[in-house]
């Protein structure tokens, strides 16, 4: 695969233009995501230049969603205190006008995660980022994936991506070697990153917290998902040159994130459309 | 702002001699802690020369209460679950003498939050540590924060700061580029620090839990408090000299805590009275 | 102490050769872990080899155990709910013939702790590890303990652990300066490791989910208890010999975790039977 310089025929704004909204101030988002990825993924969002807030309980979820950029919402250490909270924070997402980002960890694994995840992805999502095997199990496709790894190619996804997204109305952001987003018409693919990222856990997650970053301040969510993943890549195949294992991948990684600046984005990013 | 080196005026037991006291026997520090923040809290704590323990289920939170030094309590995450368990904590605290620090974390943005940190600052911390958005909130002024960051600067929140110690009867930190600790009436400055900390999360709930060290050996909370902004600022500023972003900052970081002895605090800490 | 080279009189299969199965095919490790511990836990196995899920809640942990190649649950962040998905999980392991690992996290602290403990370990583990503490505790002796880190010695503790072997069936794992495996008659003892491992949180947790990774793929439990212990020991020192405190250290440990090959563990480990 080769990747086009110019990828301005399908997207109105480019990832260094997001990046630049998002630096220029910071958007706050509200994550209701697992156990395991809290930390890196605030992390992740204030390297990035976003303000996270990880407010999820019933209480006060709704409430917050409304003063929220947006919303994430990962299924990935669910449970019914953690649907209740997400119901309450799309409903108020939707109230006021923003953006929400699904995430449907491992939806292939048990019959409570397919039902979840389901129901979810029938709250009219602007994105919904996944690994191919969540993405063919969504999208009602045989997956081949068990537990939360994704033993499924993302070029195998993409008829499942491209009807998802039909059936949902949301961008689809597949992401495995090279990431690939889709609305169902218009597909883009996103190279670069690293090796080490499926050796650090919760990297999907937090690149979902990074989407909803990126769709606070984009206009259509197809540039937002594409922002999102370039950023994320370019820091990743950065931080991949000095590393010397998962571990040190980890806080290179970090660094990476926040050094990469709206021209850097403009120049390192793969993006192919 | 100049820091004068001699602020033995107000305080009765140096940064350094309380650090001496932790490293001569390591504090039990029990953190009612938010999902975001634990494992960096407890590694902070662990790094300083104390000895953490995340209990905080109702069934068992009082009772854990009674056999340690000290105990925090932050609402990062907060849920009917966090809140029952920190009264029934907050309970055994105060049966066995021993002092508690309470963390508003984002006290200003929803009603749940103002609600949960007014009862909680109710019950007579010794110690409240907050940015200047929380901090004002508490007592009850304007803040312009949002979400978890804090908009409002540390000087502004001076008089709130004195107001609500005067109410609760806690020592107030207010932590930013210069950190203040007041009982409403003495105050004292801490300088130092890095620019990485806000971007990496839970860096103050972190400090919430040293101050819940620095209070289990301390004989005024004041005192504590003073020492444990001290021990985070000089620990800070060492780290971000060899920092290359909030990544590699984060482990040089936890370095820097460890290394710090008494003699350097006494050297490095930046402390105006 | 001197360690023998050679320690195939007492094992069936070297710590080597389960690596060498694991890097082969990952195996599925189910994890209910504290809230501490996650994301460490999940990047150790990770870096091992193997592929984690933390997933507890009890709507699925049974369902997912059935799929999963081994269990673990630590009680660090004990609550009804953790209880809960943690007996739906071993049931489920136990239909599936698949064993599970036991870390009763101070169980020595509380009475809910004393009782979740001890409950737990009744429900036939293949594995116990703990802290000396911890283990004399289960067995039933006096401990020198308080909150989560261990006071008492290993060689203190090797009694109440053969004890607590023969008493429940398990491989008893007591991990200090020097490790300790009995399954009540056999004993090993595995060197290595760093100062810097109990200064850092949740490495004991991500050890017990190591030993899922390692009984996974193990014919005899009492293998997998030595083969985890080894190449946690090994990972450690290699980590020790560059890190400049325990910042640093995790994430060289992590890369360390990562870059041993089986034929190291075969020349660097330190087991002696």
């Amino acid at each position: 695969m080769t990747f086009a310089e110019n990828h301005t025929s399908i997207t109105r704004q480019r990832p260094s233009e997001l990046l630049a909204l998002i630096r220029a101030e910071p958007p706050l988002v509200q994550c209701i995501t697992n156990f395991v990825a809290m930390n890196i993924a605030a992390n992740v969002l204030l390297a990035a230049g976003a303000s996270p807030a990880m407010v999820g309980d019933a209480e006060e979820a709704g409430e917050f969603a409304r003063i929220a950029g947006a919303l994430t919402v990962n299924i990935g250490t669910l449970s019914p205190q953690m649907m209740e909270g997400a119901r309450a924070a799309i409903a108020g997402a939707h109230e006021a006008g923003r953006p929400w980002v699904l995430d449907p960890v491992a939806c292939q694994a048990t019959a409570y995660r397919r039902a979840a995840s389901a129901e979810l992805a029938g709250l009219k999502p602007a994105i919904i980022r996944g690994n191919a095997s969540e993405i063919l199990s969504l999208a009602g496709e045989e997956s081949h994936g068990q537990g939360v790894d994704g033993r499924d190619g993302v070029e195998a996804a993409e008829t499942g991506a491209r009807r998802l997204a039909a059936k949902t109305g949301a961008m689809v952001a597949v992401t495995g070697e090279i990431d690939l987003v889709t609305d169902g018409k218009r597909v883009a693919r996103i190279g670069g990153g690293s090796s080490y990222m499926p050796m650090n856990t919760a990297m999907g997650c937090s690149l979902t917290g990074l989407c909803g970053a990126y769709a606070a301040v984009a206009v259509d969510p197809f540039d937002a998902a594409v922002g999102a993943l370039a950023h994320f890549a370019v820091a990743g195949t950065r931080a991949h040159r000095e590393a010397r294992g998962p571990g040190s991948f980890a806080s290179l990684f970090v660094d990476a994130l926040h050094a990469v600046e709206p021209g850097d984005l403009e120049r390192e990013a793969e993006v192919a459309t």
